[in-house]
């Protein structure tokens, strides 16, 4: 698959492209096509001193969605909002776009603020490509321990979307060893998960801890 | 201690009445006080299949919270409302009040829907009762699995409100074997915690699984 990741350098999209490159065709994207090649370069070295050699692509975000099987719109909330209307005329109506999207604010403690009209960010940037391939997912996963390729992780992701991307993204999330996804309902359900990461943050920030993530601890029905 | 639970029976609050009994005076309260008793003999008995004895006392709601150190409102949104409203005039100044209360509605999947005027359940209880020691706990904690005692849990427990009245209660949660209390912040971020019980019970439903829970994942920092 041809997954481009928009906003790749320092953070989940950076982990995300490490994390995939050994399976897939990775795209960083960028405003400048100069940065994006960049980063693609320096992730190809960081994967060498893993033993990994495979190739990553850098482009400028509209060359880099074209053709893209799946997007991934990993930035901060207004940056994601104002890069969801800048490519929604490139992006081919198939594409799947993921969004690890949350609107926080702080005050005191951090929030979660939905956009009034929305509930969720990706119900927003739904609405703005008119595309409902909108999958939201990675709003528990630590950039910082994504981009540790020793890490060997051990979390579960929450997925919100229609059936079908949904099940085309919880199989790219098993293509990452140690991650385990889990089918958190439609896209209305994302502003459920979306508020964890600034829980999240709080926990950490009160219990002594960083890059807090969840687990699911279900019992199985047979 | 003494710890009244309002609604102990089948649910939550029959949960904390069977794992705090042992350590403090556990009151069951109830609107009826022959149901009270009944609810509190019943526990006794479960009690003793697992070779515990002690004692736990089953009174009318208004007498059950008499001198209550900290009282846990057990009950669905709509009757915990009603209660807090009930029981104002006779709680205590200094009591503690737990809230594992949800509002939630369900629209083809449940979601959580927090009072208009003040974004939790917990908040809106804190407001009703005029009282500043309101505590939000256990919205993950399946009551199943509390019922039954030989159940080793290992769960963690996120806890919301204000620094005195959480200590205590965090301190409650670790007498209880195999839960960890994790705190989440001020009562105000409640919300970010209460919306996790509809999310786990559409994960439930979607992914095969029964009494979803959650585990923090953090990294210590030293």
């Amino acid at each position: 698959m041809r997954i481009t990741l928009l906003g790749g350098t320092g953070n989940i999209g950076e982990g995300l492209a490490l994390r995939w490159a050994p399976k897939h065709d990775v795209v960083i994207g960028s405003r400048s096509a100069e940065k994006a090649e960049e980063a693609a370069i320096s992730c190809e070295s960081r994967l060498r001193t893993e033993g990994i050699t495979c190739e990553l692509y850098g482009e400028e975000n509209a060359q880099a969605i074209t053709h893209s099987d799946v997007v991934v719109l990993a930035l901060q909330y207004q940056f994601a909002i104002a890069t969801a209307v800048a490519i929604k005329d490139q992006l081919g109506g198939n594409a799947i776009v993921i969004s690890p999207v949350v609107p926080m604010t702080k005050d005191g403690f951090l929030r979660y603020v939905p956009a009034d009209k929305y509930g969720s960010a990706a119900v927003e940037i739904q609405d703005i490509l008119s595309n409902n391939n909108v999958v939201s997912a990675f709003h528990t996963t630590p950039a910082a321990r994504l981009i540790d390729l020793k890490d060997k992780l051990g979390l579960d992701v929450l997925v919100c979307g229609s059936e079908q991307p949904k099940a085309t993204v919880m199989e790219l999330i098993k293509d990452i060893e140690g991650l385990a996804p889990f089918d958190a309902g439609p896209l209305e359900a994302s502003y459920m998960v979306e508020s964890i990461t600034p829980l999240l943050i709080n926990v950490s920030a009160r219990n002594r801890l960083k890059n807090s993530s969840i687990r699911i601890i279900g019992q199985s029905i047979e």
